[in-house]
């Protein structure tokens, strides 16, 4: 059985009671909510060895960082410096995109070293494999498609993006909006433009949505979550909220409910890229459409025009979402749209990324997410750095700003000096 | 007459014509709003020379860059560096907030070196006088405190944050909570701090609220904008909307409407730290509490726990109150509770103010605001590198970012190499 029909069955695991102490949640909490589908747990039955991170309502928020390689840049010891930034900084899951180099060897790396759940998108694989093979993509037989998603499985990843719900109708529907009101960039989604080619040059419709249940067997099999990814979400501000966006999401709600009969968690990806006004009708169109599935949104940027500081525009997108509902962001850093990103692009991605859930969590009133913000709170008051430092998203940043300005009264910090208001305020004035 | 009469008077001036084409509005729009007191341009009359700013509603969100010395940082040359990189990252306004040094030399150095208009906050400088005078501030007479403001007016400061709002009743109201749902914080605004301290000692009301009509007199003199300061805002996320802040909220209400009679423009600022969640409910507070004046937001700070990126955290909250209806964002640098910020924390906080209030200028629907985005998507869809790059917001960071990880094949870049999604989807697909 799987997790899912465990929880239905009304079972508590070892996993579900690890899962939720690391919440502050009950376990009870947690197997309702799995039956539910509403709360996932990413794991792969052949790692064992991780601890369970649960993702969905009612819990904190959580952060994916996006590693791996690509054709310009193939080295296995950046990419492996990169899980361990992402790691230490607070990164809750890791995705490994490679797509250079030695890729079933590069995964096996990160899936040895990474102590927190890793997913992958195997549609890249498929693609780079035919290509060495003297294939184009569109040449790939579905069985190919679906073996590289069991490889993925059988070496233990736990959760894969698999592009279900680009289909000949979702695609098409972007033609009809008529001269002047179509998309400008199009599918910005890799996996979204391989599909999309791939069906367009067969004349046939996306395998991943034709034959679903071989996917869900697959899934099944290792209980690794399907992640359903949003092909076709816009690729900048103005493609935002359209119909074949829309039209891909309900589709996915679709599948959802079909994976959940099966006994196989899922959650759904969203954009991407959309203006701040439209993100709390994204949320609710997802928890609506798709039953409450997790969210697990990229970004959002909220403006197209900031390349370079990605990780701002997406942290400002990210905890707007989180507050109205998303479950699971991922990171932008501040090479996006630039350059496959550094190790220090990574570590910047997942502070900035781990400061838009935190402040999600407190406007949707996570349970226990404002004790650190009250705990610093009282430092400050105290004038206590050293406590200030430590309770910080970052204390090595914070205090190294701190130590490269030292001030005369060091009670105080160097804006303020003698004009320091806590300080003429006085201690617990109120 | 000032600016705010001749405007009621049905006058179109220059100012408003020259104010009127910056902002892409019709100069009877900016007459219009002037008249209502919900637009206020920001020039001493006395200099001529800068270019006028309007702020408010229906235009697009202004920026303003702290700059200034410290007790701890004294030089001169380094507060004319920082007006130079606020000016050249795209800063609307700049306020000189310096306590450390020659006050007078350096105000007047940066009134000429500023092509944006300038604020300060006059009684910074009439405590640190009382102080070199061998007395306590709170032994400072209100003619003092009027003096100074008069001569900062008389230098030709374009605005003046004064702390009117904190009087007696609001400074009690904090005591009003009961244990346990008190502050924690107390006053952490130094001018608000400086005022109720002054009040105890001396068992008198705020001087700046009870001779409201004097400080009236002077901004008349020089048509320089009052900002009413916000003492009471909260300096965490525990302490955001109480009563007290409420409370000062709406006396400075009262008195916006006093000052309009009187023909003084007038803008409100607000908070500060706040969860997300309370953002909206601030601005829609402040637009009916204080009749629809230009709301000038500090901030705000969506968590406390981030400091180090309190550029980041502000970014996220003033990204909410822009879309909201917030129109003057003062920039919050990543030093923000560490330290006087450098010269480099100056660039990275105006360029992170500049993409929250664009981001919220997007949701609002200004006039024009979607363009450039527009046009980035198109250069993106287009794979136009030095498009995307000239069109930046910050044009020299995307491009060193770019040209440090140079990809193979010059149309795309290092992170998807051949799986480029635009380069697959294909030019014009849709």
């Amino acid at each position: 059985m799987t997790r899912l029909e465990l929880a239905r069955s009304g079972r508590i695991t070892d996993e579900m009671e690890e899962a939720a102490a690391s919440e502050g949640a009950t376990a009870e909490y947690i197997r309702k909510e799995l039956a539910e589908g509403t709360v996932i747990i990413a794991r792969n039955i052949i790692r064992g060895s991780i601890r369970p991170l649960a993702i969905g309502r009612g819990l904190r928020t959580k952060i994916n960082a996006n590693i791996g390689s690509s054709e310009d840049r193939t080295d296995p010891r950046e990419e492996l410096e990169k899980l361990k930034v992402a790691v230490e900084a607070g990164a809750d899951a890791v995705m490994d995109l490679s797509t250079g180099g030695n890729l079933d060897g590069l995964r096996r790396l990160i899936l040895d070293e990474s102590p927190v759940p890793v997913g992958t998108v195997p549609i890249y694989q498929a693609a780079l494999d035919a290509k060495k093979r003297g294939k184009s993509f569109v040449q790939l037989e579905p069985e190919e498609i679906f073996d590289t998603i069991e490889r993925h499985a059988g070496d233990g990843v736990d959760f894969v993006t698999v592009h279900c719900g680009v289909t000949l109708s979702a695609v098409g529907r972007m033609k009809k909006d008529g001269r002047g009101n179509g998309r400008i960039m199009g599918i910005v989604s890799r996996g979204g433009a391989l599909t999309a080619e791939w069906m367009r040059f067969n004349g046939k419709e996306n395998p991943l949505y034709e034959e679903f249940p071989r996917l869900l067997k697959i899934a099944k099999k290792y209980d690794m979550v399907l992640s359903l990814g949003d092909g076709l979400r816009p690729g900048c501000l103005k493609d935002a909220t359209d119909g074949a966006q829309i039209e891909e999401l309900s589709t996915l709600g679709g599948l959802a409910g079909r994976a959940r009969e099966e006994g196989v968690g899922v959650m759904i990806e969203g954009p991407g890229h959309m203006p701040i006004d439209q993100i709390e009708a994204n949320v609710l169109l997802e928890k609506q459409l798709c039953h409450g599935a997790p969210f697990y949104v990229l970004g959002p940027l909220v403006t197209d025009i900031a390349p370079g500081y990605d990780h701002i525009t997406s942290a400002i997108g990210g905890a707007i979402a989180a507050a109205k509902g998303a479950d699971f962001l991922c990171y932008v850093t501040p090479s996006e749209h630039l350059r496959l990103p550094t190790a220090g692009d990574v570590r910047v991605g997942v502070i900035a990324s781990r400061i838009a859930a935190h402040a999600g969590d407190i406007a949707k009133k996570v349970p226990g997410a404002m004790e650190k913000d009250i705990e610093m709170s009282r430092a400050r008051k105290a004038l206590n750095w050293d406590k200030q430092i430590s309770l910080s998203v970052d204390p090595q940043t914070a205090r190294a700003l701190r130590e490269s300005s030292p001030p005369k009264d060091t009670d105080v910090c160097t804006m303020c000096g003698s004009l320091c208001a806590i300080k003429i305020d006085g201690p617990g004035s109120f």
